[in-house]
């Protein structure tokens, strides 16, 4: 492991400093370089000044072999970077064809006229390895001097994607002789860390030595990734899918999907296994329970709608709750949501309905229902399940995990029966 | 302005280098440090390895004369900032005696038991100023060291904003004597950037030349900032304010607010002032409309409610389209979005209520009908608009284009009358 290179990532643009912009490329680049066991050794975020830019790519390439360069590639006057590179391996500028062709296919498929500029997007370092971007008009460009690895890409998530999943990283793989990794990922839900941690204590302890495990904590529940290195046996991943049934049989309630499966995906192959349409009603959610499920491409295969009843005569009259449950129990009870979730099943003529209600903050708690009182309900034809706990970090969060444990509360009530494995 | 000392952000945990993080602080810090006219030099992720911490802070105070730190200052085994900073001043941990009443306060508060990892956090260098953190429990640190200042932070979202906003902006702007910088943020939306700058070119060349103009644009908008420097001359603030009626002359049509205001919240005292209540009825944006409009807090006394009509039926059933609507025209056209906001003010028993429909793709395109295709409706007692428009960049930022548009539809469309400023 030890003579696997470190990365070093360095992200250009005034409007990183200044907090205009967020860099979410250098987590997905972490994410990325760690699946294939590289480590990142630092993130640097610099501004578009060029003195500023050599000065840090100085000081990388002491702490790392392999320096990725995302932002300032674009057509406009900040596009800095690559002359900058120019400069700093001693090259000049060429006019590389492959990329001006297409370049000029791009805008030929728009119908939009090419600017000097556009076709300025086809220069590139003499000495670098072009990479080629076949989601947009600036190139990658691969440098190898003096056993140290430079990358330049476009600032553009999508862009920036599409080149390191395409080029980099295998190129990395290759150029460093990186052994293979495996990775297995289980989707939990429903229980904390700590708590999770103690019921696969032992499993944990009885992983073999090449095969690691990491906790990956999300709003609600927990991602784990096995990562298993090279052994130098044959079948590494059936051996880590080998690993899988122990696990189930310690937390299966928990589990709703292996791989990168979000929850609100996962359950859409439930519903369609079983034939069943799915509705929703909500008040403290205010749509985002209804938003989180339509957010999957193909929802409309078995989600039909949403009643979003923020005032509670919307209650009354599109779910038919009754004045009196209101009166009696108030709109943030077990009682309440339970008739929601009834009404929402009638009403939108669907299979199952979930429902919510609760305190989203700031305002609105009282001494016997707080702030981040939450309450849930699934109904389907046989049977209403409702449900009361209390979540308060923040109204955003706390409508957020209030949607993940309405959709934990479908899949855990899902009527049983033969079921397609996800 | 070049006395002024550039600052360096440096945040520390191998889970920000992993990707399991999204580093949101430093953009945080770098907008809140270009308000009061501090420039970021750079921003550094490393690792929560001790020397590589030290070997970042060397590198740092040869950049910046400010050198502002967070994260590792958790009760878990990972809280290396403070030892390290102790010998990196050469110094060592005391007791700091408020610090320490104040964690166990909180520990009282909410009745649980204090474990010494808890204690510990009431450890701080001897030679560190202490910067109370009202919010949580690590304190913030403060060093002045050799004519370099650093500061160290928790690195929780919510405790480093107080730690910034109350104690570690005032004192930079004194240790560092920062003149005083006003800002005046205009927010428009529905233009582009490039359209916008056209329209407002002779206004920005006649601007004093204490005030600089900035673009910061977002999904269906752009943020207009002015910053004005001191010029020795008094009401610097009221100064600028006096250039705005010029700007609404050329772009009032665009403008929705002035100061830090989202446009779902500045719907809220348009419809207020009108004593108007609101409600939707959303195809495409799936509920996302009415989380919008629901993320505001106090949203529920104008916002009662909405009706997701993902299904056709539920477009005939619960919004009243016309069948005959759909057949001739299609679920995603100008006439059946006109029917459901007309339906969903009927329904909901609202005022005004708004409408989307269109096709977010990635599939269910057609030759006429494009992945991208919106149409939106606004419906009041007096009249009901509608438009259609193309937006195509994947799924989830159509919806979201499409949501503004839909709060911009209502924004330009409410009865004229008498209005409370914003």
């Amino acid at each position: 492991m030890s003579l696997l290179p470190d990365v070093e990532i360095m992200t250009i643009g005034d409007e990183l400093l200044y907090g205009q912009v967020i860099d979410t490329n250098s987590a997905f680049m972490g994410q990325e370089l760690a699946k294939i066991g590289l480590r990142v050794r630092q993130i640097s975020s610099v501004s578009d000044r060029a003195d500023e830019i050599v000065a840090a790519l100085d000081q990388a390439r002491q702490r790392a072999r392999v320096v990725l360069i995302t932002g300032g590639l674009g057509p406009t006057k900040d596009d800095l970077t690559k002359h900058v590179l120019a400069r700093y391996f001693h090259s000049e500028l060429v006019l590389h064809e492959p990329t001006l062709a297409h370049v000029e296919g791009i805008f030929k498929r728009y119908n939009r006229p090419m600017l000097d500029v556009n076709r300025q997007q086809a220069l590139v370092p003499a000495n670098c390895e072009v990479l080629f971007n076949a989601v947009g008009t600036a190139p990658g460009m691969w440098f190898d001097d003096q056993g140290t690895v430079f990358v330049s890409m476009p600032g553009v998530p999508h862009e920036m994607k599409y080149l390191m999943n395409e080029q980099v990283l295998p190129r990395l793989q290759t150029r460093f002789q990186v052994p293979p990794i495996e990775h297995v990922v289980v989707q939990t839900v429903g229980l904390g860390e700590s708590f999770l941690a103690e019921k696969i204590a032992a499993w944990e302890t009885a992983l073999p030595a090449n095969v690691k495990l990491a906790y990956l904590p999300y709003l609600g529940g927990v991602r784990l990734r096995l990562t298993g290195y090279s052994d130098g046996q044959p079948d590494l991943r059936q051996r880590m899918q080998a690993l899988l049934p122990e696990l189930h049989a310690a937390i299966g309630e928990y589990i709703f999907a292996e791989g990168e499966v979000k929850l609100e995906a996962a359950i859409g192959p439930l519903l369609l296994a079983r034939n069943l349409t799915l509705g929703t009603a909500e008040s403290c959610t205010g749509g985002l329970l209804a938003h989180k499920i339509t957010s999957v491409p193909g929802s409309s295969a078995y989600f039909r709608g949403s009643i979003v009843a923020y005032h509670n005569d919307i209650k009354v009259q599109e779910l038919g709750v009754n004045p009196e449950t209101l009166a009696a129990h108030g709109a943030v009870s077990e009682a309440t949501v339970r008739e929601m979730a009834e009404g929402a099943r009638r009403r939108l003529g669907v299979d199952v309905a979930l429902a919510t209600s609760g305190i989203a903050g700031p305002g609105g708690g009282t001494e016997t229902k707080p702030v981040g009182t939450i309450c849930l309900a699934y109904a389907d034809a046989h049977q209403t399940v409702s449900r009361q706990f209390s979540f308060d970090r923040g109204r955003q969060l706390n409508v957020e995990y209030t949607v993940t444990m309405a959709l934990n509360l479908l899949r855990q009530n899902l009527p049983a029966g033969e079921v397609v494995k996800l």
